[in-house]
């Protein structure tokens, strides 16, 4: 597979309405956070915590992520690199797909290779559409204490083979928009990624 | 490429909000309208019309369309039965994913085989989410004559392999959720579809 476009019989397809129209007559504001970090570090935590507080202020948004998209649209891709990096391609793709759409998308996805989550990032910097890399920075040791999925576990078992951070590279983003620290409370992540939001222009600040 | 999940390590995660917490905190209703027929038949033409109408009603819909998504999802896809099976079941995984969000989604697609159709609306089905099969049947004289994006002449030329229509064949639907003749005027296909997705309570009725 590659990622080039391999159709050479297709053209552009704008529609009547611009991205603006629809923004502004909708009230939206469209945009992807990335939550990246080993599994269980905290991604989909915060993420499902971030979610409810926007729904609360009645900003639309969406939360995509790993597991979820495994059983439908990336169901026939297992865990090898190559399989990874089109996992999350097209993740990528409809991260801003949904972006476009006007909704702030909530990505969590461990998403362990550097050049990866650049391609993301290009792919919505290429749409003019805005992208945050959000990393939720956990020890290795405290994911492997939480194992939710006791998927550390069969990891080590060698039941599991590329498993982030025991037999496959997880490479920590260099300069992410945001830090958050796995281990710290949930409320303190919330705060951070609203604050976030509402620097950039996203949220509304609250009074 | 399979549709089976190759992945055994992962699980459902349904996060803190359900489905309908989402809908109703934000007064949305999410379905899906896939709108097939030929290339040329008036599907986008038809969609680009139900969208404005459904904004200036304040309803939230985003318009999937075969071009736009080859250039980015399918980008890695061709146009072989087999990529074309594939290309429409990423687009139905992508439009559940959408309604499932909230928003009214109208996905234009030549999608010649009833089964890859069929297959979209089982995801839906799966999903407990609605779908609507809308056929633009428009004769492959009248299209062939529209030709708005030259395809038919190369394909004729032999420019083109796996042409719909001239060298790969159509399928057309047994029983549609709504029939839509293409050689009719715009307006009148436009109330057909608004006056079904108010008899299915997608849209609320005009006084």
């Amino acid at each position: 597979m590659t990622t080039h476009s391999r159709a050479t019989n297709i053209t552009w397809d704008h529609g009547q309405l611009t991205r603006a129209d629809r923004w502004q007559s909708l009230g939206l504001v469209g945009a992807t956070l990335w939550f990246t970090g080993l599994s269980g570090s905290g991604k989909s935590t915060v993420a499902a915590a971030v979610e409810a507080a926007l729904i609360q202020r009645r900003i639309l948004s969406y939360r995509l992520d790993g597991d979820n998209m495994r059983h439908g649209l990336n169901s026939n891709l297992g865990f090898s690199a190559e399989d990874r990096e089109e996992n999350v391609r097209r993740v990528g793709e409809v991260a801003k797909l949904f972006a476009d759409a006007g909704l702030v998308v909530l990505a969590s996805f461990i998403s362990p290779y550097r050049a990866d989550r650049e391609k993301c990032r290009r792919i919505h910097d290429e749409a003019s559409l805005r992208f945050f890399e959000i990393y939720v920075d956990a020890s290795i040791a405290t994911c492997e204490s939480r194992d939710p999925k006791g998927l550390y576990r069969r990891a080590r078992a060698g039941e599991i083979p590329f498993f982030t951070g025991v037999t496959d590279p997880y490479e920590a983003p260099e300069k992410p928009d945001l830090h958050v620290i796995g281990e710290q409370p949930l409320g303190e992540s919330l705060r951070q990624v609203l604050e976030l939001l509402e620097g950039q222009g996203i949220l509304p600040k609250q009074s």
